[in-house]
């Protein structure tokens, strides 16, 4: 009976995720699933981005959080368009949040469109919402052996952001030993390393949205 | 079905977690599971308060992790009694995983038990595992908005420990915003500011470990 009622929670998860991959694909929507633990940089990352791209790129965004709409507000005031989920405790997005969310930001009219999962870098890994590929971020000040740790969430990633790259300087942090990690669960992905707050590297990572929706 | 599902795996849950509180009271043993994010420094903290205390205290460290026996040999080294769980994916730890390592460290003989839980700012705290005390850890460069995104956590917690403090001359953190943040959802715990990483702070956090021993 547990085997029976996990499998019917996946499947409609797996339902409206088929529905969101259909969305995207029908009007050409790069959409990036991007998750971290909290506080790596998922927030500032995407308000610089839309900062520096808004003028050739149509974006939006879906937030989630367990509470509070902070982020969606940030993202609101750098000139994207926002919606906020609140989940309320649950630690992930769902499909079927982002499906109602899509609506509410008109998402058929954009060209990339970001999922701001809950920060937490275990559950949203397990959860397809639907997304064209998924963003991992790590930042310096979390350690150099996250991962070894969390060896699922590195490997689903396309791209991994190594964030907060100024910080190398006050953090120890063995950086050969992260790629080598990362390398180790995930031969394929790309790895940036950046700083969304000091704006080091944001060009590489604009270069590889770019490729990504021209493809 | 959902709903009685749901409620036989918190008894479960609950079960253990009764057992494991009776093993402490009787054995005069104060236990702290100590939740946060990933990387906010819950082993560094513990390392570094074992190396200072070892020869007042007799303590014992639960790890977890996902994946990866790191920590408990970091803690070994320290010189404590160390037991590493590996939850293979799961996001918290359950309280019959601790009763099971209790009996690996040889708890009975303990004045002081750490459960390190998976990293993780949301599903741990919704897990009894029958410990006596909460720690809840918050780092400097996690950013000052998480105790209003992750109440329930913060609410949950005897003592809060605001880490990497060191690391507030280069990181924008209000920290005035914090400390009332916290005291939205949670009037009474100590909230103590330290860095486990270079020392400062952590007499604070001694006395109030030996407060709760004497009590």
């Amino acid at each position: 009976m547990k085997i029976s009622l996990g499998q019917k929670i996946l499947s409609r998860n797996e339902e409206c995720a088929q529905k969101n991959r259909e969305f995207f694909k029908k009007h050409k929507i790069l959409c990036l699933n991007v998750i971290s633990s909290p506080g790596a940089g998922k927030t500032s990352l995407l308000v610089r981005t839309i900062q520096d791209l808004k003028d050739q790129l149509k974006i939006g965004v879906i937030e989630g959080d367990l509470e509070t709409d902070n982020d969606a507000r940030k993202i609101l005031a750098a000139g994207a368009a926002a919606f906020q989920i609140e989940t309320k405790g649950a630690c992930h997005l769902s499909a079927e949040q982002v499906q109602n969310a899509l609506k509410m930001i008109e998402a058929e009219k954009m060209d990339l469109v970001f999922i701001e999962n809950v920060g937490n870098l275990v559950c949203p890994s397990a959860f397809d919402l639907g997304e064209s590929k998924r963003v991992v971020i790590l930042s310096i000040p979390e350690g150099d052996d996250k991962p070894a740790k969390y060896p699922g969430t590195f490997a689903g990633a396309s791209v991994v952001l190594i964030n907060k790259i100024d910080l190398l300087a006050h953090i120890e942090f063995n950086l050969q030993r992260v790629l080598a990690d990362i390398r180790t669960v995930n031969p394929t992905a790309q790895i940036l390393q950046l700083s969304a707050a000091v704006g080091e590297g944001m060009q590489n990572w604009y270069n590889w949205l770019k490729e990504q929706i021209e493809k």
